[in-house]
């Protein structure tokens, strides 16, 4: 079976998104080079437009819309970083979206997702079936829905981080990702495989939520429970369809780390770095700083997906409450 | 009465810094833009080396040490930042350090000078007399002090922040940089003159040590009692005499800021931006925040001066406590 996506639709991509998405800074850490003894190229997906590499699929997504998608305006389904990326990048690109929430979901994503100019429909968990009341809203309005990562506009556009890393830095040794779905990590070992083919692409899932690393194990997609971690953003139960393809051939492996580790890495960033990272952000980074993979004198790759948690409750998990 | 410093010394101080400092991003927010109708750089000296600007003045300073100073090596006394700067610009130059600090400085900030390689030295602050302390020192060993800002070469470095923000964003309307003793202040102000001579540079001090704003209201430095406030940077009892005549003659004014629009921006920091910033490297964006300076439709330079805050103390402010 041949992959949702190649090299040429990230490059394409690239092109798409340059000058609406940010070119993330890439930083460096004499510390934690130390530390590893490794020299760690950082690539700050939290100083991204919304605040995490979604916005960058998001963006490619909506500007391949036919004008009368546009028209009509894009529908998604998110109560995160998806749901914010959508609603931005529709209002730069001048189309309605309609977000599709949990009544439940925080406030401040919530306000922060009609900040950016989407309407917002809040449902009732327990009682609504969100697809199917996404799916009516959409057939109504004659909106294109857009998902959150099985989706090859989506993937396509995740694996510009890789490419821009690449590109600023050279070739790398080992590149380490963050796993949700997989939108980031499979766009990004295939803009790897191009642009650094020697390099070695690994996965890091939160170790209550290894369902790609299971899933690796089996051969097909392993569907799990809702995994109980600090990483929201990697609370999925199972890899997308088109995206286990394309971690099957090009990723090397999958580690995992604590929600603890991910603590500690978060209170790194702060302390060292001056960073802001959610959970779901520190994942690859705590792979690194926790010794789960190999560095030893490799360039190693690290994308940090995304800085979007509430002050109070990143006050509350820096100052030692796993609350 | 001359400068102490002019452009001809910010540029050579730039080449002397190059590939020692990192050239730091400047970051932008559309939500900040939209909040005060103008357009914000901010040059993010927070993701320094070391964590806040003062490395740029250190490494242009012990840049020019003679061989025979390297060989016998640099003292300074800080609690701050600057000990930071010293004790890596000397261990990157091959020189040794000493650092002298007060017993009673945060053990955070004591690690982090001895991690940097330099020796400290500890004394009781209320039966020691530092001056005398660190001269005596200085005297045995042949080392060289290095004030932390009234010396040229500190000033000049310093000013290497202002010049990289103007050449990487173009001319600006209004420049607004924090003020402690004035190194950085002046150096970017000198700068500015030359890279965008119609920008106005404001420099911003917390509301109980605006000794500098007192000092230009009376026509000649101003000492205060040490002030109360949570920006410690910025707890300097008098402006240098080499600082302040190049501030009297370059600087439009000087704005203040409460130390609760401080914890306010601090939190912007964090939400919107992603970024971990100390109490005094806010202090110039909170006076863009909260109105202090007309910036309507302006092209607006910020210098986000560091972000050496403890992790703990850091939660508790952004928890709302003004401990």
């Amino acid at each position: 079976m041949s992959l949702a996506i190649g090299p040429s639709d990230v490059a394409a991509a690239a092109r798409r998104i340059a000058g609406i998405a940010h070119r993330t800074p890439v930083l460096t850490s004499a510390t934690a080079n130390a530390r590893v003894g490794a020299e760690l190229f950082f690539k700050c997906e939290n100083l991204q437009r919304t605040g995490s590499f979604k916005f960058r699929g998001a963006c490619n997504a909506l500007s391949r819309f036919t004008p009368g998608q546009r028209k009509a305006g894009v529908l998604a389904f998110s109560s995160g970083n998806h749901a914010q990326a959508v609603a931005l990048a529709a209002r730069l690109l001048g189309m309605p979206a309609v977000i599709v929430m949990p009544e439940d979901a925080p406030s401040l994503k919530i306000e922060a997702t009609r900040g950016y100019g989407a309407e917002v429909i809040l449902y009732d968990r327990y009682t609504v079936d969100r697809e199917v009341l996404g799916r009516r809203i959409a057939d109504e309005r004659g909106m294109t829905l857009v998902p959150p990562y099985d989706h090859a506009d989506v993937m396509a556009g995740q694996g510009t981080a890789a490419a821009e890393l690449i590109e600023e830095v050279g070739p790398l040794d080992l590149l380490l990702v963050c796993v949700g779905g997989g939108g980031l990590l499979s766009g990004c070992a295939v803009a790897t495989r191009a642009l650094s083919p020697q390099c070695r692409v690994f996965g890091v899932e939160p170790e209550a939520g290894n369902d790609v690393q299971q899933s690796l194990a089996a051969g097909h997609i392993v569907h799990i429970d809702v995994p109980r971690t600090i990483a929201d953003g990697a609370q999925t139960q199972h890899a997308g369809t088109l995206t286990f393809p394309v971690i099957q051939s090009l990723v090397a492996g999958i580690e995992t780390v604590s929600d603890a580790e991910l603590v500690a890495t978060m209170g790194f960033f702060a302390e060292r770095m001056k960073l802001v990272v959610e959970p779901t952000g520190c994942l690859a980074a705590a792979a690194a700083l926790h010794g789960k993979v190999g560095l030893a004198d490799r360039r190693v790759g690290i994308i940090v997906s995304g800085g979007n948690v509430g002050v109070a409750r990143y006050a509350a998990l820096l100052g030692g409450e796993l609350a």
